[in-house]
């Protein structure tokens, strides 16, 4: 499987959009009254374990046809690196909820975009990938498009939460991101069957989130319980759909973090965020407002940005007229001293990228 | 005098952003209860005649020192050219009078950020400027941060102006872009001495302000005067320096517009507009919003993009890890099939750029 390059990018991270899209709608349509009818905390277990089963199967199937060129690293160090996912996303999770202690909900939300700067940090810095200046910037105007859309505060919002609640923020940011490039590094480090990952990955997510289930019937809010007992309590067909959504948009992530990379998902998400609010003003029949519509324009800047080849050079100098929206004749006599202007970008200063 | 590109532009546009930004300040230190206690329409006729008197002066002393190498074309035909921005001002002042009757201030803020699209798509196709994928990009980048500084309704603003209001709003923004790429056209169609293409603009200048004046004596709210007798009625010290401060940046406007162009004083207007903000939160012990804040940061993205020059191409490949954020040795061994993904940017497609 050759890496995955230029425009197919775009292409890749347009389905990861409409998997994430879909998932946030279903999400909403699962809520009674406002609340889950149902063990939240199962779909995630339940998905793993989908993921876990379905890259089982493919792995077989792999190997059956090609024993040889199906590779697998057993030693216990390398598989030691598996679970490591799994535990930065345990920590992630209790970050967020020491995060919403100090920062209202429209904060906490705002402060999730940051992720999209410390994964690009991490990503250049941490593995080591190439990024032009143009790239950087398009990171930056996304997490501000991002930004954008979920200003909604009357007469301006301020930033007025404990400057703890930002360093939270800020520490959120930095495991989500480092889960995601660390997840690109372990996929990609050696020539490894990627449903052999799989199996590995999906197999510590079932027993963290088996944990962490487990953790709450002791310690959380309910318990008490026993989650196995009544795991699919309140399920219905849409959380059904759920799961399965989650099981293939994450099959689908781990493929692209082998074959592509973590910015293509970051872009992804983004995009999907976006979408979803657009869908939702239509399904609702709100009245769009105008900071979507800026931040959905901003990120398509962005997209544009990161993801198309880089502008061609262009002669210097000036055009003949080709409207004539001023009335009289051409610029084309406007003497030797001044006639350009057109190539300010001019390749002469040799300033050093990133 | 050679014409200004590249990062000499962007000195030009830092030097203009600082009489605009104090223009802004100046006129708001100049109200006295939040009304200005002398008629407004007779600031810009005196710096138009502060700028007619320089430019006569300075053109004395050209032709003083060089008589041959200051060139003036006096026929009439060329002449005649000269009143047309006046005549574009005075239409763009009515139109702007109607917009206020369809749509309300803030949404006329708004509005008038399309000046900045309309002035790019003008300077392209009447003035057949080339300009990149990426400077294009900038443009709109620009309208949507200074957009996003002005947003302050509650629950999000709506677009829900009636389509008249849009439309004599994009007439506006057109005529406002009209007014400068003109005056770039006229200022640049020839090796005319510059100050004497100054005399020319600034003398109907004069004019049509005078006229101006002159029907609002007979036709407007409190007709029946008569302006000359009255014209600096409440002048103050600040007032004389905003006419100060409006002659010599119409100058330094005029001399960049010959030497430079449109779009630099169009970035310089926009930046100001964002400065003013800041120094105004910090003026009156404001709480900076968060709008304001993005709008400045996707403006300087825009201002990177459009000025700096254009990105080196890199060489594929993946890097050696250069920090070890996630713990684990290098990404070398990464094998052939996927190891890059560093240069999404590539270019082998060669696509068409504008």
């Amino acid at each position: 499987m050759a890496k995955i390059t230029g425009m197919r990018k775009l292409a890749v991270a347009c389905t990861l959009t409409i998997f994430t899209c879909s998932q946030g709608l279903l999400m909403e349509a699962s809520k009674v009254d406002g609340k889950y009818p149902y063990n939240s905390a199962v779909v995630p277990l339940l998905s793993e374990l989908v993921k876990l089963i379905l890259s089982v199967m493919l792995l077989r199937r792999a190997k059956q046809r090609d024993p040889n060129g199906t590779i697998m690293t057993t030693d216990l160090k390398s598989i030691m690196l598996f679970p490591i996912p799994s535990i930065i996303y345990v920590m992630h999770n209790n970050v967020q909820f020491y995060t919403m202690a100090y920062v209202d909900a429209a904060t906490y939300q705002i402060l999730g975009n940051l992720k999209i700067v410390t994964t690009g940090i991490l990503f250049r810095f941490a593995l080591g990938r190439l990024m032009t200046r143009t790239q950087w910037i398009a990171l930056l105007l996304l997490t501000v498009g991002a930004t954008v859309s979920q200003i909604s505060g009357c007469g301006g919002e301020t930033l007025s939460a404990p400057i703890a609640g930002y360093l939270l923020g800020i520490l959120s940011a930095c495991l989500s991101a480092t889960a995601g490039v660390y997840t690109e590094f372990l996929l990609k480090k050696n020539n490894d069957n990627l449903y052999w990952q799989n199996v590995q990955l999906y197999a510590f997510g079932v027993v963290f989130n088996g944990l962490r289930l487990t953790w709450d019937d002791f310690f959380g809010e309910n318990s008490g319980g026993n989650w196995l007992l009544d795991c699919t309590n309140g399920f219905t067909f849409i959380t059904w759909l759920i799961v399965i959504n989650f099981s293939f948009s994450g099959l689908f992530v781990s493929w692209l973090q082998k074959f592509a990379d973590t910015i293509v998902k970051v872009y992804a998400t983004s995009s999907a965020m976006l979408l979803t609010a657009l869908l939702s003003v239509s399904f609702f029949g709100l009245e769009p407002s105008l900071q979507l519509f800026l931040g959905i324009t901003i990120a398509c800047c962005s997209l544009v940005l990161y993801f198309m080849p880089p502008d061609l050079p262009k002669e210097k100098g000036v055009l003949p007229v080709t409207s004539g929206g001023t009335g009289t004749g051409s610029t084309t006599g406007s003497g030797s001293g001044y006639g350009g202007g057109a190539t300010p970008r001019g390749g002469s200063n040799g300033e050093k990228l990133n």
